[in-house]
């Protein structure tokens, strides 16, 4: 590969890779080096990133004198023309150029000449790198954030139609109290909607502009930061450029609450499987969301709850891929950096596809003519009011009713007891015990018993704050309504 | 085991834990069972949050005429005396009474009989231990913000005496630019302040009351939850009464936030411990941060550096830990969630025993005669400056130097690159070539170049916003001490 | 601190800490530092493979005629009073020394003088420390390779007392195929069975002998490491005293082992709680493995298996911990490996609990009085059955039907599916339909088809290799009996 | 999507995903379902072993005559055409065949018609897959195993070439004791080798059959399963049809087996990267595996050992998201299980990638003309004397040659560390103290102890069984030579 003089690099200078690191490389790469370094086949999805940073860059150096007008118009020229060659699909990445930085820069130094090569004054691909993750995942997260709230929509519009729907609220998968559908589905309201504040949290720690570091230490030229910062539409700039290059904390930050929201997902995935199996049979799910299978005609299985369960290993293990990766990095940038991107990007398809098939597949789809949501969960009531009335969901309204007549807590819960044990000998419901018998647990019981035994009676007598009295549960749709239009 | 009738149930009933569960259980438990799921323990710890919220919820109680007013005293009697028996070590800690809570619990009821009983009216183990936990962890949290200050104030501190030492700037652990010692402290004043940030992000989903969630649904009694949140100085109360008990989402976020502390403490040992290695020098610990070797006379090890390292990947266990324990649970309380506090404390006491010693392995103690800090590092300035005498550490001050010459940057950076190789050849570094042989690679390099090539002028150079300039630095310093001064 | 002179050390010279490095250090360490540093307190199990290592090496030593008979004599008795004073409970441990290697040495030392300083010849506590763990944890592998086999019989006993009981197999926890309970338990002896054969492996590079690569590099004396391995039943020598001193694969392979171990006993006790939930009610597990509310008085809670399925997240990070502990270490000991042992520790504890607790659980105790098994998992057959009959169980044994009478395999699975899309719209079973009905699906069906159709013909009918029919579970059971057996 | 009559199902019935599954289902799968469910874009690298599996399966049918053997040929014609097709690039994938196994099975029946529907017969894509993953897994293994071959055996050129060679040992990163340059590269032969032992023990577990297991509880055809084994070459079969198509223990087996091996990568990265760092100057590798930078001229940068650095997270990311996948699965497939493949698959091919580039970055590729190996790592020896001559590293030396005088060892190393105070102070090596001075510490100490002092001396006297001596290492050397023909 014989170097060109130094006094007269062509325009083609970034032709190969190595080039870009000059005279002082005296061999070329192999083709498994090349392969093994390179990152232009998944970082190229940063390009709209890419190309924003560098015309805020370009704008910021014209502004303060460091290039000249005419150069600036030129980079806006070729950008414009880079922009309309990769949508449409003509632009020609080449894995000899290693990352879309320098596959874009090349093409920019093609078509413009020497006012691409000065686009790159006073900044490094270690700053820029770190700039365009940052840009691009701060879009996401702004996806993410619609998501999120489509989600919470959908189960905040089934809970609306199910909050007189009774089914047993579990503990160790025991049946505990009857429940509201409604509040069993509200409660993964309430964590969606932390899993939106936490992305909200990490996204002012993202929307920071490293720019401006250049390799390391920062650049000898005048360059305005906070300019290209609100240019950007960043909240601030990166104060120390050893931090700014080397900081991967917002990655593994938002991949942390990724994480947390997979397992939200997870969780969710968990009962919908549980309850499509067909000992309980609480609820379908649209046949579009289910498989069959090759050998057993019968089947429809919930395939999409339970890849949504296994995605939350995979999200999972890119947190530790990157918790790993940063462990004991000195500063400032090392090559380490570079596989922060795979995972970071695979968590950001993961999640986004797992909110929006979730949300369809929860809340149903508008039906273009009628506007109205069709093909969510089908809720089979009956079987959850069934359900309901195994197990003894309503003991511990007994031991209240019994603190209202006057016992100690403790002492009403071992009284129930007893009565809970006669009852499992004779295989039925507290409530399906005369009052006789009742009363031979304690006299202080009446007649009056029999309401608090009630799954209806039971699940309106929670009413206080939280709790899941239709009431209630109808006054925390309506917050979630208001919430959520906001 | 007899139990005693149904009518009357002893003060004593809570004695033995199979006990507080009912005359539903026909066997003991074995010796291996309890320890299995005991939990007394460790989280006896949780001493204090426990007797807080059991207040709390009995005043309310109390207020809301669900107890008299002399029960509530009777309470608050109890209680004084179980504090100020746990604080002389006099508590009887019992694994047979399982965990904390029943502890202390059935002691109030020995102490103070039927009030005591009253006292879990309206409430659960699982939304009292919930609420514990929390309540135990937003202390945590301000005691580690409090370390998180000291420790950017050691940095700080030693940043302000170093601030014209000069030490290679390194990518790729390769001689990059020189910079400023200061500068590079203050990347991890940067790390530690996100850390702070982040554990104030974390600490709000902390500081909110489960209780009142009771078992998973709410309760029947009329009880007053905010205020219970006012009285603990909580900032809101959980919505939802089976995320309430189930939710572990903060343990997690917490957790998190301090694995991304302990890589910053890992990458700051990784430094410390390769600049205290022979061929670099750079800095010396105060003997009683190393220790020796039984075999090798010589040796003074970084010890603390090193577990410090280490212990990086004990707190990471513990993210991994409580992610797998939370994924794919149903609702609402499971047992696992049990072994979310050995994670969780172990967690709290590595990062807070690592902050200390590294605030102090730093910053040194305050000598109590002068109140000056003695003891911390000790830097080796001459060894930094030798150090970012090699590589060709302003190679890019060069190739910026004929940028203002006119050169477009890529051009300017091959011509470099050629003068690089050419000083290795000759074994001496760009600033020790003539000014002829330098000319040669380009004729616009006049003899103002050698003050770009010395170190002090490439260090001034990087002025901009970030940069490592001195008075750059200066800047930064005197913006740390404000805010931490806050 | 004053030092006693170098030529006069005293006999107490280890009775601190710092003692132990030397003159070399100018000041104590301080209280946080010890803790921070220290292991004593978890390490000082460590202290009869600690002993047998010292007892092997002074054995070897003199055997070299490197320390004399006498010198062996008196390290022999100090170290036979040093262990009746652990064993007693007399010990004294300090914190001071560090770890338990000094602990034991600083006492033989004060009993026996001079000879207990020679002990230390051609070793140092990294080789030292290395050889302990590796002897420690081959016991263990044994105690858990002793408890893996208990559970398989346990799992085996059980299975042979229910080989003719039919539950669904399912897949995607929806009805799959009828099976044999035996059969699917014994799915579970597979797993155990592999997790025994990695323990066995793992065993093998445990116990190989570090002792002798002294700090690093090798000792100057004359050592005969081959017969110290020799005297403590090793397998093979560390060939490279490098690797020797620094390798911790061992823990690392064995905490993986024992994490599938952990996947495994968590899979089991999804199932146990899953079956246990009342709408499906398929067994029962003994009371003193549940737990009961403090609220609401009916409750049996499945806490053992939940813990267990808890715990795996602790040992899975422990894995985690582990590996990113040994992540990017340079050679050859660095102080980090220290955080090997907690995990270690907790990981063989909480295996080794898990297994014993879930071998009675499953398996019941033996009656002292009559030797049978009490008090293991009670199977409701019925409830099994009665949920085998819900899912059209036998829709591929139709299939099979059809193919035995000349349907190519895919044609037959979609005849099939119409048969049970019109069964499920009357809602009933395959077998209730009036072959007419079904005839009408497919002219070859027959009266025979009945046979196909039932639970017992389809359980019968998968009689290959591996199938659930009875009689090829039976051949199982042989095949683990007499496995177990060896 | 209007079905065809039950009756007469067409030859492209498979044409779509839906179609497979039956009549049961009311509408076509949304794109997005579509692709979150299907997982031919990543599986279809298992054509080869799904092609051999299916061929294996379809002998033993017809040998059972369960087939015939117009069927056979039939199927062997279509699956030699499937084979050209694919090679050529030919193939036509698609998306809504969901996977490789129905891809081709479309494929078939398309080209030799009810045949292709018969080859499913008596199996189901649940153990198809399993088999498939084996039957990759075990090639890949064998490529792993010569691999680790090819780079254990670049070490063992490079180490030869340099038993002479003396660096400074490091413990802590501080300079402990000089060993042979070749000692220290031999230490990660052993790594590797045990890496290797490792993955041939995995091998045993992932070379079984499931083939026969069919959906989950057998089959009723009279299969041969052994003969299907012997065919592929498997040691055995999966004894239990439950566990046949739910284990994934050899997937996580390998994996966590690959983490070790990358955690060795990562280590050795660790220390190439220190000793590249101008401070060290210990080695340099070729120019093809480094990279320079965008900003910094005279940059060279270990770009390769960092990436592998970082590749270890990526691993080890893929193991923990294996480990959280599995847990807490009930039996027996569940579609969690999909997500089995993308970790397994990158985890391959990081591992493979990354031992092909360190045994060529290591040890240099053959010369085509000279058959000569060239352009691996460049030792500078004399740089790594220089270091070894810092740190007082024959201190332990002096300590040996004091016991060998009569001292006891703990008395020696006291004596030594005053000296190494002494030297410390007036800033030379111990070899350069004069002999009156080293007498003063000790009157025992003669004029033979500067042979013990010298690097050489010490060196050489370390001879002991994986002592770093010449002979020692020459020993070791021969070993691996003839371990590694075999």
């Amino acid at each position: 590969m014989p170097h060109t003089p130094a006094s007269q690099p062509s325009n083609d200078q970034l032709a190969t890779k190595a080039q870009a690191w000059s005279a002082l490389f005296s061999e070329p790469m192999s083709d498994l080096v090349k392969r093994y370094t390179s990152s232009v086949f998944f970082d190229k999805r940063l390009w709209q990133a890419d190309i924003a940073g560098s015309l805020a860059h370009a704008d910021m150096l014209a502004a303060q004198g460091i290039i000249s007008g005419d150069d600036l118009a030129a980079i806006e020229r070729g950008m414009a023309q880079i922009t309309q060659e990769i949508e449409a699909g003509q632009f020609d990445w080449k894995l000899d150029l290693e990352d879309v930085h320098l596959n874009i820069e090349a093409r920019l130094t093609q078509l413009v000449g020497d006012a691409g090569k000065r686009l790159h004054t006073g900044r490094s691909r270690n700053d820029q790198v770190a700039t365009d993750v940052r840009l691009w995942l701060r879009g996401e997260i702004d996806l993410i954030d619609g998501l999120l709230r489509e989600l919470q929509l959908a189960l905040v519009e089934v809970a609306e139609k199910n909050v007189e729907v009774i089914l047993p609220g579990f503990t160790h998968l025991q049946v505990a109290q009857p429940v509201s559908f409604a509040h069993h589905l509200l409660a993964y309201v309430e964590m969606f909607a932390r899993d939106a504040e936490r992305m909200r949290d990490a996204r002012r720690r993202v929307n920071v502009l490293p720019l401006g570091s250049a390799a390391l230490a920062g650049t000898t030229y005048p360059l305005d930061r906070e300019r290209v910062a609100r240019t950007l539409g960043m909240e601030g700039v990166c104060q120390n450029s050893l931090d700014g290059v080397s900081d991967r904390d917002f990655a593994i930050e938002f991949t942390a609450a990724a994480s947390l929201c997979m397992v939200h997902v997870s969780r969710l995935s968990e009962e919908l499987i549980i309850w499509m199996s067909q000992n309980f049979g609480f609820i379908r799910i649209a046949d579009r969301f289910t498989t069959g299978s090759s050998i057993m005609p019968q089947k429809k299985n919930p395939d999409v709850p339970e890849l949504a369960r296994g995605k939350t290993g995979r999200v999972v293990g890119h947190l530790m891929g990157l918790i790993t990766l940063m462990k004991g990095q000195p500063l400032a940038y090392n090559k380490d950096n570079q596989e922060d991107k795979e995972p970071l990007f695979d968590t950001v398809d993961t999640l986004k596809d797992t909110l929006r098939i979730f949300a369809e597949m929860i809340g149903g789809q508008a039906n273009p003519a009628t506007g109205a949501k069709e093909g969510g969960i089908t809720v089979n009531a009956e079987a959850m009011r069934a359900a309901a009335q195994k197990g003894y969901a309503t003991a511990t309204d007994l031991a209240d009713y019994l603190v209202k007549k006057g016992l100690p807590f403790r002492d009403a819960h071992e009284t129930v007891a007893h009565a809970v044990k006669a009852a499992t000998t004779h295989g039925v419901d507290l409530s399906e015990l005369p009052l006789a018998v009742l009363q031979g647990f304690h006299p202080a019981i009446g007649k009056d018993v029999f309401d608090a035994l009630s799954l209806q009676g039971s699940l309106c007598a929670r009413g206080t704050l939280g709790g899941t009295a239709p009431a209630q549960v109808r006054a925390q749709l309506a917050r979630h309504r208001a919430r959520l239009a906001a």
